[in-house]
């Protein structure tokens, strides 16, 4: 099985990044600054990189799903982001998304267990 | 919000795509050629397009997880997918990352809408 170690990793994490979004979304409908968001995810046992992390959140602030402003603590600036209220309309949608996709998942998934 | 439309519709794309190789996988644990499991996958409200299909049934066959082998009907060679057994051990695998990862976001999900 050991080939195959590769091969499985990388559908682990096609199937887990496309779920990304959806966690920094509702993440951020509370106030973070990036290593927060890092922590709080990691906490939760979803582990993502810093390098694909950061550049997620800036593209969503480009894409106006993220409000953010810099403040300055313990003497150095931090970026914080919260979802913006575009971002919460297309959270909302994502959410409905995720219930069809999941729900579509389960049932082939209790297909197949009882083959 | 016209204008976020396209922002949407990527972010399901990125949120469905990763989960394509579950889908296949366990519809491909009965033998079928392209364009059945496509039908079958369409039943099932699950679009997809034969340009994202095809090419990853190929490059699971080159992977390893799927077997293949033509026959020839109604006139004309067609060539019947299943999953192979090096594929069953990756499924197994792939649908315990499913139920993680799917309880995760809806950890998540329960969070946000009690806030």
């Amino acid at each position: 099985m050991t080939q195959y170690e590769g091969i499985f990793d990388n559908l682990v994490q096609e199937l887990r990044r496309g779920s990304l979004v959806l966690f920094v979304l509702i993440r951020l409908e509370s106030r973070q600054y990036g290593y927060s968001l890092l922590q709080s995810l990691a906490d939760q046992g979803i582990a993502i990189e810093a390098g694909t992390l950061y550049p997620l959140m800036r593209r969503l602030e480009k894409q106006g799903l993220l409000d953010s402003e810099w403040e300055v603590e313990e003497g150095r600036p931090r970026k914080y982001y919260t979802i913006s209220q575009n971002g919460q309309a297309i959270l909302q949608r994502l959410k409905a998304e995720w219930k069809t996709l999941s729900s579509q998942i389960d049932t082939l998934l209790a297909d197949s267990n009882n083959r």
